[in-house]
């Protein structure tokens, strides 16, 4: 028999890795929580129409489809499909596909917004903690299934949001020992900004484009894909001065003003940027707040403020981006909400925190006490001395079976449990604990509330 | 333009509905924990192969099968693909789907156990709480995606593990505040024992379906069914005084022992019985721990111990079923693992706590504190206030907009938030906070001291 395995580009969490993840997932959602960030979740299923148009072209080719065979029956009636079964057998499933997975948690999210409008008090901000899922070919660090962790404010213009935003990345990547992360923040006034100083006659959607590419093809193919579009050498050097990273305070913002001289769409984003320079004023930023006009993401979707968070010489790309959309709710109905979000990457997290090994120590396994015995009479006992224990709210397992004690240490090592607890004769009568420490190895008979003491230590 | 909705048998969420749901799902996570369960999670998508064939013939109608456009076009080719497009125009999915939607929980469970049994260390206690998918007819109370609480315990045959499940049922019932639950035993080997008993000539699983009906058509309706079978009234009588409830005691095992007269087969319910009872001597149980001989749960299915809880009076069937299993994961070609399992209905604890208004008082929104204020420089003192909260862990939103201040309260009131902080010309220059109460509407200036101490409190 073949052994069972899980499908290409999905994963089984062990125990292990749960810990790890959830570790990373409580400690964002915790900031999320501090900030008036209420949850919220959305079916994985999806209306199939609601999902198709919303990704572009590649991402319809990556959405999951699926279908029940009751519904197959149902839409095209038995007879039908039997006579199909047996014109191309094994080929064809008959029906059109009705419903898909969910994709990301933004169109699902503008849907409830939609959906809800009436019951809604906005501003309104949720968090939203679920996998998606994309027919991509699998790769290293790419699923087909995956965690999204978002954070979204909507209904209100304020830059408020963004610095709420800007100051919860602060918070969540120095709580995860990221430290070094630096936040890319970027506003699409200014890319239009450099078009327009730049005069390129193409447009800021095509420009972007080639500028996204910069971190990957550096400045040299940069200049090589701008050239092709009739770009001079001279205009490609103006561009690399003007998109020159600065810090995000008053004093880069004075710069940026300086350097683009009067223009009217970097006044606009010098304006959005300084109000968001004063809403932070007094915050002791742990990470790096970097004004980089290269940033674009894509930026057909963000009409405002744009977010990157990068972890330098981790090897790894982007772990969070987000930006301010002016439309979400438009392809639905419902015109003119503005909204600002981020999104966390979960599993680029996980890699670097892993490779650099920045796991907190307590994240061992949840059982911190294995209690053994010897036979019936004990194991009976060992379970009254579980009872005792987990009513002070500590982690018992008995060993369950009959088997020679060092089988019973055995298990309690291999589980990551912290003490071993010995139930014999003697134990019975005193009701002392025999309690042995699994990583010192020493061992010590304590009386019941010591013992307790020692484990909640 | 249609407003957008989520697919029928689905739902959303909303921030009300996900704290009960998370009150719900965290106190039954924690006693998993304290008993030294370990968390678990596998991928809603499974090879269509593995599910297939597990859950009967009508499970395999209501599984969800999945596919993407890739695949089909990958499959078959894109020339191929065109002309079957053309010739069933809006008809026909090309192609065999080879992903599935997650069933249930135990089938991914068998699988994880299989694939990793050389890391896995034996007894092995997970619990999982993932949504999973059947393509049902939607109905009150009957979802297309609903979750599943489980928590099992594998490759052991110790009767300490049900035990520890029917101390977890207690802890966790009690806890939600269903003190009244009954917690329904029974043994494969009574109902064995009472085919041998009254010498039916049928088998034991065609007995059962019939028993299992026994809460909807009675004493009666099943007297009916079984005369049909050939059975005579004497005999029937002699059924229902054999499976009448007996606690799960000494005393209860005693009655049985004298009813079942010697009989082999129920010698080996009534010694199994005995040890649990052994290994809950000095437990105190909140809930009624009763013998049900009556209990099957589609019996197939169950080698040994059954459970279900039920909630008297509350208009709703079984909360959570589960029972021992002698080999879950043969039919993956692992052989002689036994576990026992159960399963918390989620949703059904959910309608119940709901209708009796069961929750406890403090699931209220995230922001316990919204800062209203008067103008730009009020709003960027505000949010220097919020940061000084937020160091304390008190979760906290500044109104964003500039808005009239009863605009600001009525933000505050909306969205549950226990004080509101009113920021001025006064506030900023002396540092304190003005302070509204708003279930009691009182007022009060405050310093930043004793405003955190309250909010703490």
């Amino acid at each position: 028999m073949q052994k069972p395995s899980n499908p290409q580009g999905t994963r089984d969490f062990s125990p292990r890795v749960m810990r790890r993840r959830n570790y990373i997932l409580s400690t964002i959602q915790t900031i999320f929580e501090k900030y008036g960030f209420e949850p919220l979740e959305t079916p994985a299923l999806e209306n199939l129409s609601l999902l198709t148009g919303k990704y572009g072209d590649e991402g319809d080719k990556l959405l999951y489809k699926i279908r029940s065979n009751k519904e197959i029956v149902n839409e095209i009636g038995q007879t039908e499909a039997n006579t199909i079964k047996e014109l191309l057998p094994n080929r064809w499933i008959p029906g059109k596909s009705k419903l898909g997975l969910r994709y990301d948690l933004t169109v699902p999210f503008a849907r409830f917004v939609v959906q809800h409008r009436n019951d809604i008090v906005f501003p309104f901000r949720r968090f939203q903690i679920q996998p998606v899922w994309r027919a991509d070919r699998p790769q290293k660090g790419r699923f087909r299934e995956f965690t999204q962790c978002d954070a979204d404010c909507i209904g209100s213009n304020s830059l408020l949001h963004e610095a709420d935003l800007i100051q919860i990345y602060d918070e969540a990547l120095c709580n995860l020992g990221l430290q070094r992360a630096i936040l890319r923040i970027n506003h699409r006034k200014f890319l239009e900004a450099i078009v327009d100083e730049l005069k390129l006659d193409f447009p800021v959607a095509r420009f972007t484009t080639t500028l996204d590419k910069l971190d990957k093809i550096g400045e040299e193919g940069v200049t090589k894909e701008l050239k092709a579009l009739g770009v001079d050498d001279n205009t490609c050097l103006s561009l690399f001065r003007m998109i020159e990273s600065v810090s995000l305070t008053k004093e880069g913002l004075s710069e940026l003003e300086a350097r683009f001289n009067q223009n009217e769409l970097a006044k606009m984003a010098i304006a959005d940027l300084g109000e968001i320079v004063a809403y932070l004023d007094g915050h002791d930023a742990g990470i790096n707040l970097v004004l980089d006009l290269s940033l674009a993401r894509g930026l057909d979707y963000y009409t405002g403020s744009i977010f990157e968070a990068v972890v330098p010489d981790s090897g790894i790309g982007s772990i969070s981006g987000g930006g301010r959309y002016d439309d979400l709710t438009g392809v639905f109905g419902l015109k003119d909400v503005s909204g600002v979000g981020i999104s966390f990457g979960v599993d680029r997290i996980y890699e670097i925190l892993d490779a650099e090994e920045l796991w907190p120590n307590d994240l061992s396994g949840n059982q911190s006490v294995v209690i053994c015995h010897f036979d019936d009479k004990s194991r009976i006992h060992a379970n009254k001395v579980a009872r005792k224990l987990r009513v002070n709210n500590i982690s018992v397992i008995v060993y369950p079976d009959q088997k020679r004690i060092n089988k019973q240490f055995d298990f309690a090592n291999k589980t990551g449990a912290k003490y071993a607890v010995v139930i014999g004769d003697d134990e019975i009568e005193s009701g002392d604990l025999s309690v042995k420490d699994l990583k010192s190895g020493s061992q010590d008979t304590l009386s019941l509330d010591k013992a307790i003491a020692l484990f909640q230590s």
